[in-house]
């Protein structure tokens, strides 16, 4: 294992402490509890947005706490949900007054660590909380550490969205609807052509022939749908989009954000080679891109591959979509 | 070789095709001369800004592209200069009257094309072109392609900052001096923990072996300094300040822009490792960070590994960085 780290149990601890360092000027972190906060958060009168997961998915989801984002991100070790006690104390210190709401990635850890974050976040301080589980993968319907779809690509544009919403000072109850909305109306798959290595476990979490890759991969390499051999970027963004297309089921006349996400190991030149090829395929499908989004923004540490998430849109998704956000991951208008 | 490609003698063509679907609302791309444009060049009054190199560096430079940077990008095969009749039909594509700058990275193809472009761009059209070459690399004097220095991540820096100047309306003689200014003031030192593969070629580059990485290696896997069994975060990042804080010298109450840069195969988890270790290096030698830029932005195809780049600023420079910015690499302000 080569990696640009110290002792490999103080990773998190170490990329949190230089993340400060980057971005003091925007956010601040709790180190006892490894929340990352946006700089002036609780935000009186706004809905508290508060995330978080295992880490090595970065810039998901330190990296897109800011206005217009996220309120608080909790960071878990490597690849392992943070504790409910993380989430309490992101919980209660996002609160401005009109509530919480939770955004979850499907993985049974993460989930129920959420969930108990909010019951006793209610009790003790009387919060109101509000969970959304994001669960756009089709690869497959249950997986390794999921039971249903799990959550990827999708969370990274419900995060702006929803978080542009909060902002305008919309109600829990309306940022909440919004967020299953837009979780409703996502879909991803991911590839993989080579594992990543948790720094803990010190060597590739799975392997993969030299010329094979994993269609429907998770991000934490957990399998998909099969082992194939390596086909042209052509035949690969068929692979994916295809099965997208045809779970929401997009269409004809259909208007969508289009995000090609690399694993963090796929230089972006190979990034806007597929994204050719998955324009091409909207294109022939009667699929309008009204925005698009190719880079490493939900990445699974050095795995080579890529993801397709396509999100419907209508004017108002797409309004929110262009709102102004100042975070480390993504940011405009400000 | 496993790559997200089509033809491996069609990246950069189909990779041109996902820019210019991708971002068609900032850019355009001329595909017979593989050059990328601002959408609105050119500019009426203001200095044009050219810059290009061999592709599997990206977001450098077709990236960079757009208000408040470059007005047009000249993109070579991967690893190998564009040739002077890209870089004559860039620069007169983006001659709003103001005289065109050449922004050149200090690799001996490179500089010899676009010395003959601006030689011909004169003749021909009586454009007025200064070039700026970039030599920012510490690490070695000659290097496999490079009579002197390297030019590397003040690149990216340079790139932004004289953009800002541009867009302002300064003549071509300031915009010239200002990218000088800001050439003198940087330098950088870069380690890679692995190869890359062109994919031309099909096999990696170089070789390293399981414990080793290369000091001071350069953006195409040109060899560095040496080859060293690999140390923590801690000590990597002592050899990449240490020659850079030396060389300039930087020292006691210099506020400078931090740029920690990954070569694209690093997670964005160790680049905050590594950014947190050189904060720590600045703050004992007294250097003030006035700016920090941490991510993959001037890379080697799925290389792991990373640079650090120091640029000596003063408010000017600080004003400029800041200034507006709108290209798919680097975007704030609009």
């Amino acid at each position: 294992m080569k990696k640009l780290i110290n002792d490999p149990a103080d990773v998190v601890k170490d990329a949190l402490r230089g993340i400060e360092a980057a971005h003091s000027d925007r956010l601040r972190v709790d180190h006892e509890n490894r929340v990352i906060y946006r700089k002036d958060a609780p935000v009186r009168g706004k809905v508290g947005l508060v995330s978080g997961g295992g880490s090595g998915h970065e810039p998901l989801h330190g990296g897109f706490v800011g206005v217009g984002m996220l309120d608080a991100a909790c960071a878990g070790e490597v690849f392992t949900s943070p504790v409910p006690d993380q989430m309490m104390a992101a919980t209660a210190a996002v609160d401005g007054g009109a509530g919480v709401l939770h955004i979850v990635k499907n993985y049974t850890g993460d989930v129920m660590n959420f969930e108990m974050a909010a019951e006793l976040a209610a009790a003790d301080s009387g919060t109101e909380v509000v969970s959304v589980v994001t669960d756009d993968d089709v690869a497959v319907q249950d997986s390794t550490w999921t039971a249903g779809r799990r959550g990827v690509g999708v969370t990274v544009l419900l995060e702006k969205i929803v978080g542009a919403a909060a902002e305008e000072g919309r109600p829990l109850g309306e940022v909440a609807d919004l967020a299953r909305k837009v979780n409703g109306q996502g879909r991803s798959m991911g590839l993989a052509l080579t594992s990543c290595t948790v720094p803990a476990a010190g060597k590739p979490t799975f392997e993969l022939g030299e010329s094979e890759f994993e269609l429907g991969v998770g991000i934490h390499g957990e399998p998909g749908r099969q082992r194939l051999p390596l086909v042209p970027a052509k035949d690969l963004a068929a692979l994916l989009v295809e099965p997208i297309l045809g779970d929401l089921p997009y269409g004809k006349g259909d208007s969508v954000i289009a995000f090609v996400n690399g694993m963090g190991g796929t230089p972006l030149l190979e990034l806007y080679v597929m994204y050719n090829e998955v324009a091409q395929l909207l294109g022939k499908a009667g699929v309008t891109v009204a925005r698009s989004l190719v880079g490493n923004y939900i990445t699974s540490l050095e795995m080579a591959g890529c993801s397709v998430t396509l999100l419907k849109v209508d004017d108002e998704l797409v309004r929110l979509w262009d709102a102004p956000v100042n975070t480390p991951g993504l940011r405009w208008g400000v």
